[in-house]
């Protein structure tokens, strides 16, 4: 949309900047969700999305719904009545999957981390030397305080203090921007979305279960207590149509395919190890330049910080709306704080997809500048 | 799309065939779920659905889902566990309505139709004497079948047999093309999806739910056991979007949004009787002329036939694939058969929305030409 003087840049942590080609690819004519033509084009997505996480053998599920969905597709499918979950928790969506593993039935433990932090590894070998739990879930990037969990390492200790435990990622606000070895890394579930790092609008559940997990969830005991979240009404499907077979449960959201289609195709072209680099590069130069402007960030050291977003607090003296707002007047949209105990005192923005690998369209550039600018605005000046 | 000569015109019952200005409003360049300039577009959907659905208090949830979602809702928000359901089955959707009601726990009892009949007003009457339910769900049309209930009658006789039971329409085959009046009718529930009459891309469940399935809703008992359908977590949502203030619960589809407000206020612009009408119309003119063909239509009558849609038996001596195979050569996609006992005997054309009501387009003449041309290729005459 460069030269869209009307267009102002979307800079949240997602929704993100989206390609044109994945917005041309949403305005597909209509096509059966049956036809020959739409088939191929969904069933390659399973195996681009294989690419994406580094697995061979995961099983992808994708249905129209948001991130959200993902937590219902897990709390229903995988954990049955009174079973425990360990939620380690460092913000808003940890207490979020929280209370929908509850609502499934779950019994939840959680180890809370600081606002800034995330649990230690010390604090989880503790909780998972205390019971046994069906899963563990981890928010890969908590968007609500832009603090990085590190999965490698948990997975790790949880494969070896609980091996039948499950490890689950949350990785909505990390898939496509961060470095994610399935397979490698020993994740049985990782959920995600469709509008941050994978660069497609809003309105596509996406989760990728290990073998082990749809072993478990084969294996159950007891009947899903949800109907569209099922597994059992989704799985033949997604073989089906990677087999290149018709198939019907419930109409796939075809135009939001064909722009899955597109941007995992554009994501998978080129070297994910340079993607994942480009983020780190580009998210590093941004926090140094927080930095320099005095701008105290929420995570509490470098090392724990996400690479497809910042967070950081309102200087003293400026108040929670007029930074937006003066960002705003500069044609940049960023985001208010999330987290409940202090949402108003901090903001967000996004650096993730286009805005970051295609570094002539100049969105960082941009979004600093604007930040600069509304600083200086509205009289800031560093302590 | 006229003048592309590589779209195949999709003519089944849904997905429909798209107005380019919907299309165009998918490919919104990105913006955040809670930036002034989407909020009033999500807020206007809400008037519009109450107009489409002649309803002052109704409801409306928007949620990123398909249409089966709004089952999900149906059964999770308004029934308990153990609590009775009526299902009026006319096909492979009150089948799977009825499996996603005792999924929930509701415990559930089917008036059967013969295949292209509805249950009849006495069988109705006679199930409503035996027991009481929490609702009654009607199929309005069964896609399946293109059988079309009688969605008035039954209301009035439900409000008078049995006064608490709510009555819940799924209208994903008729919202947008048959006349529904909420309130005089007295529907408690009318759900259906963005992809067929309401012309919009698969991706969106859509419901209206009466002031008093509010109330219901909200004086349950029991928790609500599933997290992604829940109207607790929706309904501060879509007040919030409809009083133009931002809130979240799960990231709305913004861009598929912008598509559904485009054609609601397209579909609202003119007389909503004069729709109506036209899909009568229109619908008796394709009936007529597969009557003239020597086609069975798989509806009993003509007084029971649904308007946006057609379906009909593969005369004597045509082999399934055959006559889709091809239609499909002269550019138009039909649809295969879906009610289970039958699925390889018939097909089935959708003829709704844009395809209807502007006939400058010529949609219906080009599947009426196709067909004949298709069946004399076949070496078809009539009996
Ligand atoms: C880490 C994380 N998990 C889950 C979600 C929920 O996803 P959605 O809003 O698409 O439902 C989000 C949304 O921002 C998220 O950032
Ligand atoms: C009558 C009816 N109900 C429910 C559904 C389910 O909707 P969806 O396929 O969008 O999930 C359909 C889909 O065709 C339908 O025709």
């Amino acid at each position: 949309m460069a030269g869209n003087q009307e267009h102002k840049l979307c800079m949240v942590p997602g929704p993100i900047e989206f390609h044109e080609d994945v917005l041309t690819a949403l305005s597909t004519p209509s096509q059966s969700h049956v036809s020959p033509d739409f088939i191929p084009v969904f069933g390659e997505c399973f195996g681009l999305l294989r690419k994406l996480l580094f697995t061979d053998k995961g099983q992808p599920f994708i249905v129209a719904g948001s991130g959200t969905l993902g937590w219902d597709m897990v709390a229903s499918n995988l954990v049955e009545q009174g079973e425990d979950a360990l939620v380690l928790n460092s913000g808003y969506f940890g207490d979020s999957f929280t209370t929908c593993l509850e609502t499934y039935g779950a019994k939840v433990t959680q180890v809370h981390a600081q606002i800034g932090d995330r649990p230690t590894i010390e604090s989880i070998h503790e909780a998972l030397s205390q019971n046994t739990f069906k899963i563990v879930t981890i928010t890969h990037v908590d968007t609500s305080t832009g603090v990085l969990s590190d999965i490698k390492a948990i997975s790790e200790l949880v494969h070896k203090a609980s091996p039948n435990t499950l490890v689950v990622v949350d990785g909505v606000c990390s898939v496509g921007c961060e470095e994610i070895r399935m397979d490698e890394w020993g994740l049985d579930v990782v959920m995600t979305a469709s509008q941050k790092a994978i660069g497609v609008p809003p309105g596509l559940s996406i989760l990728v279960a290990s073998e082990r997990a749809i072993n478990i969830f084969k294996g159950r005991k007891s009947p899903i207590t949800s109907y569209y979240a099922s597994w059992h009404n989704w799985l033949p499907i997604m073989n089906a149509y990677e087999a290149k077979r018709p198939s019907y449960f419930a109409t796939p959201p075809v135009q939001m395919i064909y722009g899955l289609h597109t941007s995992l195709k554009q994501i998978t072209a080129t070297s994910l190890e340079a993607r994942f680099e480009q983020h780190k590069k580009v998210s590093d130069a941004i926090k140094r330049t927080f930095d320099e402007l005095g701008l105290k960030m929420l995570p509490k050291s470098l090392d724990i910080a996400a690479h497809g977003m910042t967070a950081a607090y309102y200087p003293e003296g400026i108040q929670a709306p007029d930074l937006l707002r003066k960002m705003l007047a500069h044609n940049i949209v960023a985001a208010g704080g999330l987290h409940r105990a202090i949402a108003s005192k901090y903001f967000r923005i996004g650096h993730m997809g286009i805005s970051v690998v295609e570094s002539e369209r100049k969105h960082i550039e941009q979004v600093l500048d604007a930040l600069k600018a509304s600083l200086h605005e509205l009289g800031y000046k560093k302590a």
